[in-house]
């Protein structure tokens, strides 16, 4: 492979992933949150590299890198994000990138081919200070009191004060310039079992989940664990689990067949060993492809959540935090991936949904967009531990590079 | 009652729990962590208090503050603890001392009384840094590498730092004279709404439970919350969620009357919301005055374990962390507060356990030990707003120094 031009050069690509590794690593994966030392480092690494496809690299007010070109043609814009999860993996993110970056060295020098690959590094896909800030701030949807307002999960500190210790603070943000693009492609990991379990090499998204997340709190009454006797408790933390335990029984005849909900976090307060809590508290999340089921199940939540507080003897709460609507991928995106599986992976592709967000849904709000995914070594995803075989890796660049020609050349 | 010398001035204990108070007040109780300024300044307090009961004043290299007297005669202890829970009530701790004080201040001097009532303050009984701290190194059961090895569960100093900082370190420890009493008397708040509910005003308490605490580890498998279909997951979170229900379904059948358990605490890990928790963990406590209660729902416990684990798809550890065992309070003892009560409270008396732990549990290892209780409005408990009712207060001391009395004469 490396011996031919038009194609991705699997060694380059495997080399600029370990290249990423090594910035942030952690056992096999990299601990890289948004704007800590070794993100900065990586946003710069690939504003060093992008003038190797010939593009003008920029780096924004929210740490979003653009790499642009100034070839005539048609342009499509391609990318995925630099930061990690906490002690993550090191492909969920720079993957994408580094497949943008490759079809552009591949693509953009080429005489034969009309136009050019334009490569995006959005910032904070993980959601260390929100949801999306780097992808949505691009299309428009963050004001500047959204950033105002944004602060580390991890420590607190706000994302102004992190955006002044990465060199950032007082950039412009750069803005989508409407009709400059034919649309936008993303790789990913797939995050999931299903392509190794079948034997498949590429996965080629049709849609990507809504993502509704709720806080749901338990008010019941802080008392002493030894002098309260059990009749007269409200113990918000029992509350709580027999509401998980509800939740586990009702929904899976009500949802859709790919539908996942998830309790992530559980607080008690006051947390101690011999205080009855008086209050709970838990983030929950259901996803789905379809808006109408995850409305259906938030009916039935907030439906259980006041039988819950009717019967006693504590009160249930249940508050939307976030309410992500689901994304259609473009169908010709989805052809082109294919039509690229079928010559470079053996046709070994399946059409899927994704169950993860992706800055893709983002970018499906302006433009046609696609993703395909790669298969996740055991299907595991945010922990250091996730990885993709090399081959796998590279026959992925592959379908990724014949798919930006295919789109070009329509 | 300010009038009778022989009686307990009312007045004046009402003073001193305020005067307590106004050290490290907060809202309407008090923020009185083991060690911090203000518990150091209680220490104090008391100790340039008790010559007014004739008694000579020592804080030994734990905490503990003691007043021994020359008088000639039988010797009686009395006391309790002057440290809170963080954010606290006023009276949980300084109405057992100041009874206590008062005792020893109207039969100390009385040339009638026969012996004398020394006076004791008990280090951490609310256990910032251990278990009973305090009444166990008089009792002969701390070593100093538990001292060594003993850290404050609010930030993590080392108790030998806290003793440094309040100039307790290199002090010697107090240890109790074996044959030097006839007993240990203990006065406390109930911190339950039995009395107040019956409109009774003294417990006699007849046993303090025994305390046993695990903690409860169940572990799956952590992965994205949104690739991971409903059917593979092995989500720690929701098998801890389902084993509290069951605990709440199991016990009741085969528990005490009074035997009570509670889980104070829950984590799961890593308590993200995007991701499945592979690991979670709870802090689950039983309290019972009687030890085979206990033992078995413990033995019941573990085989819920067990068949939790068997059923899958997490696995569930029992670990068990704390055994404190229940302590039987001196028939005698309880005869002498219940006939104080009938002269002093007009027999309102009621014979009950102590679901909370004591200092008295600890004494009672090597002496007879009693205690009694006043109400507590609301059963508020470890909480800023815990009170007592003033008249209560007043009534509690008189019964107190007249058990003090009786049990003297003897």
């Amino acid at each position: 492979m490396p011996d031919n031009p038009t194609q991705a050069n699997g060694e380059r690509v495997l080399a600029d992933l370990n290249a990423l590794r090594a910035i942030g690593a952690y056992k096999s994966g990299v601990h890289k949150p948004t704007f800590s030392e070794p993100h900065a480092r990586s946003l710069e690494w690939l504003a060093k590299k992008l003038p190797e496809a010939g593009l003008s690299a920029a780096v924004d007010g929210i740490g979003n890198v653009l790499g642009t070109s100034a070839k005539a043609g048609p342009r499509l814009l391609a990318g995925s994000h630099l930061e990690s999860q906490n002690y993550a993996g090191w492909l969920d993110g720079p993957l994408g990138v580094i497949y943008a970056l490759e079809a552009a060295r591949v693509l953009n020098p080429d005489p034969a081919v009309n136009g050019a690959v334009e490569v995006a590094s959005w910032c904070d896909e993980e959601g260390h200070f929100g949801h999306f800030l780097g992808s949505r701030s691009y299309v428009g949807a963050v004001s500047e009191a959204d950033i105002d307002a944004a602060r580390d999960r991890n420590n607190g500190r706000t994302m102004r004060q992190a955006l002044a210790q990465v060199g950032l603070a007082g950039r412009p943000r750069l803005k989508a310039l409407r009709g400059r693009y034919i649309g936008y492609l993303e790789a990913h990991i797939e995050q999931g079992e299903t392509l190794e379990s079948s034997g498949l090499k590429i996965g080629v998204v049709t849609s990507i989940v809504g993502i509704w997340q709720y806080r749901i709190t338990f008010t019941g009454e802080q008392n002493h664990a030894g002098t309260t006797r059990m009749a007269i408790r409200k113990d918000a933390g029992l509350s709580l689990a027999r509401f998980c335990v509800v939740i586990d029984e009702t929904f899976p005849a009500i949802c859709g067949p790919r539908t996942v909900w998830t309790t992530g976090r559980i607080d008690l307060d006051p947390g101690a060993p011999s205080i009855i809590p008086g209050r709970a508290e838990m983030l929950f999340q259901i996803r789905d492809a379809d808006r109408a089921v995850i409305e259906r199940l938030e009916q039935r939540l907030r439906a259980m959540a006041r039988e819950a507080t009717a019967r006693g003897p504590c009160s249930v709460a249940v508050e939307r935090i976030r309410a992500g609507a689901p994304a259609m991928m473009d169908a010709s995106f989805q052809d082109a991936i294919e039509a690229a599986s079928a010559e470079f992976a053996g046709g070994k592709s399946l059409r899927m949904p994704s169950g993860a967000g992706h800055d893709a849904q983002i970018l499906a709000t302006i433009m046609p967009a696609g993703m395909l995914f790669v298969p996740s070594i055991g299907g595991i995803s945010h922990h250091w531990n996730e990885n993709t075989d090399d081959a796998d890796i590279v026959t992925g660049a592959n379908v990724f590079v014949e798919t930006c020609r295919k789109l070009l050349a329509r």
